[in-house]
């Protein structure tokens, strides 16, 4: 059975190891959600699958598990009132180290193969995913189901095609002869047993629930660690679903399900913690905010540690054929999940004596004035504008547009509430741009979610200066420069290496430095304080497994 | 000049990644010092250069050093009286840095270029490093000059040639081209640059001043890091070498010499703890003791840290063809540098019942006896023994003996003093064997040095289940295990599988547990608390780089 499963997606996996060495365009999970891609039926199912669970006991059998009522309440506006099983971290630890010794032996292609067919379902439940994540993160329902669905998959699938490339480079066996002159030679055979770290923990956040835990959670199972999933109290469900499906997956391959758990607890407790630096627990995972990350980084002492943190993304506006375009391109990147991705641009920084463009000079007024209007632009259908906004996540987000209105900065684009069509309470906001002077303190610091700043430099050599300090010092998942000078891309870039962030350079058209694609944009570089890891690398992937050789004379 | 020095090496480089993929037999440089491998006055000129430093200053050009007299005292009693330049930490790592924007900028091929041609004349003053490493760590000659040159260069070619392997897998460049349905497809052009995490420290110690450090030297160097080598301060000559070949290959590159420094310092100072914790400093190598390296795991978080430590090696004896062909192995293994590897074993647990072998049952009795007499016999020869013994390297392992003999437990080989011929005053000592029960405390832990126990068990299962808790809870670099059943020869895999050990099995001819090939033995697993890495694989090179890309539309 389990063999199987490896000989079932052996193609495709073949196709991810080469899409992830040439790094071009390639996904197996189509993105679109068209009928032509998933059938006529399955969004009504996603979404009665999605409405099933509302309200009740969420269907996951956890041996030894307590009820736990969630927590979740959708940014747009819905109680999801779904109770949880829940697991004590040492219930959870110990079923994950008792099924440790089983999942080890069975070796890579079985944990390829389970892996492969887990994202494999979760690909054909990805409306459902896509309503759970759209009603605990607050994406739009297409963002959620391309970014919860399919986009997540591919980083999945990338984490173990890198996984077994790696594996599948270490042989099983060698001949060693050593030469010994006119002597037989010395000869020993000599066997390679590829055996997994431990316990692998993966805390996932609210904003991406799947896409930031899915590259941890199969980068680990794909390399014969038992994983525990420990979702963010507030977006629990987008997970529960994915790790349904995982036991589903695992109890068909004749394995105990316990490989893979879901370890969910109340807002404020101590559960993340107590798993982290459980002394069983040998890998983490971790996404979310800076506090935590680096509490993970400090204390989880007997795990590898993988982290993406946040940051405070720039970018440098130097010089542009057409300004209008630059503003259409950065308004979007703005206002797009209102600022809640983490590669979201928060500080724009513009000489405060304009720029070059095509049509001429053009001042730093007019610079900040054409990305407010874009703004407002794109903002300005109340009926269309929520899709693109998505909902507010946490209430906590919504306060640091107030928190940022105070700062008393000259305000280019007022943060407005709109009120969704089909859901009244929810959240929304448009974005808040405020103009700063360099100098400012708060630009120094993150602000999570639909706040930003259009700064006024000397020059761009300060721009790229002060761009380049910000990623050294506070960490950065993006940089984007708009420049017609190729001396100007140099410095850039030279600096974007040196702070370890990647760099897209004058983007206008369709695409924006917010997306990441799996198997061609490394996310993150991990050379800079917001990620210390890459999705995906072999670095992502190498340590979370060990050899152990076994030799004899023959 | 650089892309000559890769050039000049490339096909040794193909060799050696294409060695360590297939794990079989491999090596560049011969560990014979015969004159056909280095030539009729090599031996000679070796010599010459080591005695030249003596009672000198060393001559390396550190600028702004000040000069400090080393602490060096040979093992075999030569004191060597030879001073060194001295950086501040401040001084090193201020130069490391500056030195790094120009060495990240010269790529891949230029760091690989130059690693391999330090390597290639580092092979050729292999008798200079035999004598320095002879004198400093108490090594007889043969094994300084194998373990010191040669094998130490094997395994730093090894680092290159995976280093290079994991760079080389990421394109320079890629098209991306997004399908749009009918309309165009989205099209970008991706750049990715490797780059360096910055600047490396490697911590040597001193028994294996080459061997131990090299892995790390290289790793990093050829990922692009600057290295600051940092000495044990009783055996720095080694690796002072090492570095003034490093910055003459430098600067015959055109590159800032302080790509390479050396950092001595004086013994019991702070200067590693210093070093090692440096803001700037963003990967340790360290090898050395438990505390030392479990300081720096826990302390050094700003930087990746790889470790080896040591541990408790166990050997487990449970039946034999032939009694006396298992002693005299495990006698060469204990008497090899007199214990000094931090792959010798410690612990032999033999069944109290006694074994089974071809000509019958033998009690625990004459199992311990023949281990004892092959002991007393391989020493016997006092002229030839201490080229075997080597040297004690510091009186602390001398008092350590003492302290073992204090335990007062039945001896079954006495530590006997014996003289050198040609040095009178070398610190030469016989291994101690002592009898012990299982729950003895002593065999709890690391008596570094030649000191070993047979330790009596109850069963084979327990001896193996002493060998995994011993691996999971102290550490352990090896494992051997002599067995004629396959079922406890595969009840010690699986323990082995489980506690992250290396085992060899039944090692009864010309290979001895303590020998560890590179390209084909990887060195530690990374998983166990003996070490952190596994010298070497993948892992140890991957987090050493990263990739910074830059996209824009085409």
């Amino acid at each position: 059975m389990t063999v199987d499963f490896f000989a079932r997606h052996q193609a495709v996996l073949e196709e991810a190891v080469r899409a992830a060495a040439s790094r071009a365009y390639w996904t197996p999970f189509p993105e679109s959600p068209s009928p032509r891609n998933y059938g006529e039926t399955a969004n009504e199912e996603g979404r009665r699958a999605f409405e099933a669970v509302l309200g009740t006991d969420f269907p996951l059998d956890l041996p030894g598990a307590t009820r736990m009522p969630g927590d979740e309440a959708s940014p747009f506006g819905l109680d999801l009132n779904v109770a949880y099983p829940r697991l004590s971290p040492e219930q959870a630890v110990g079923a994950a180290a008792r099924a440790l010794a089983e999942w080890r032996r069975a070796g890579p292609q079985t944990w390829v193969g389970v892996s492969l067919e887990i994202l494999h379902r979760l690909n054909r439940a990805s409306f459902e995913l896509a309503y759970a994540v759209q009603h605990t993160s607050g994406q739009g329902f297409m963002m959620a189901f391309q970014a919860g669905g399919p986009h997540a998959q591919d980083r999945g699938l990338e984490a173990v095609a890198y996984a077994w490339k790696e594996m599948a480079g270490i042989p099983q066996q060698a001949r060693w002869e050593k030469p010994q002159g006119k002597q037989e030679p010395l000869r020993m055979e000599k066997q390679y047993t590829i055996v997994p770290r431990g316990v692998a923990l993966v805390i996932g956040c609210s904003t991406f629930p799947t896409w930031n835990s899915y590259p941890g959670l199969f980068a680990s199972l794909a390399t014969g660690n038992t994983v525990i999933v420990k979702p963010h109290p507030t977006a629990i469900l987008p997970l529960a679903i994915t790790v349904r499906i995982a036991r589903e997956v695992l109890a068909e391959a004749g394995v105990d399900p316990d490989v893979v758990q879901l370890a969910v607890h109340a807002v404020g407790d101590d559960t993340a913690q107590v798993l982290a630096t459980h002394p069983e627990v040998r890998i983490v995972d971790f996404t979310g905010g800076k506090a935590n990350g680096e509490w993970v980084e400090q204390h989880a002492r007997q795990a590898q540690v993988y982290t993406e943190k946040s940051g405070v993304n720039a970018v440098i506006v130097d010089s542009a054929d057409d300004v209008k375009a630059v503003a259409r391109n950065l308004a979007f990147s703005l206002t797009l999940y209102s600022g809640q991705m983490c590669t979201a641009p928060q500080n724009i920084y513009v000489p405060r004596d304009g720029i070059r463009t095509a049509r001429g000079h053009v001042g730093f007024d007019e610079v900040a004035g054409e990305i407010a209007a874009a703004l407002e632009n794109l903002t300005a259908d109340a009926a269309k504008a929520p899709e693109l906004l998505g909902a507010i996540q946490s209430p906590a987000t919504e306060a640091r547009i107030e928190a940022a209105e105070e700062l008393g900065l000259p305000v280019l684009a007022q943060s407005r509430p709109l009120v969704h069509s089909q859901f009244p309470k929810a959240r929304i906001r448009t974005p808040l741009l405020l103009r700063a002077e360099a100098g400012h303190p708060a630009i120094q610091r993150e602000w999570f979610g639909p706040v930003a700043f259009v700064v006024a430099t000397d020059s761009t050599a300060h721009s790229i200066a002060l761009a380049g300090a910000g990623a050294r010092t506070h960490g950065a998942l993006t940089l984007s420069a708009y420049t017609t000078d190729q001396a100007v891309a140099q410095a850039v870039r030279e600096t974007a290496e040196q702070a370890g962030v990647s760099l897209s350079l004058n983007l206008t058209g369709g695409i924006f430095v917010n997306q990441s694609a799996a198997f061609s944009d490394f996310h993150g570089t991990g050379a800079n304080p917001a990620a210390n890891a890459a999705l995906c690398d072999t670095a992502f992937v190498a340590s979370r497994f060990r050899v152990v050789q076994t030799r004899w004379h023959v």
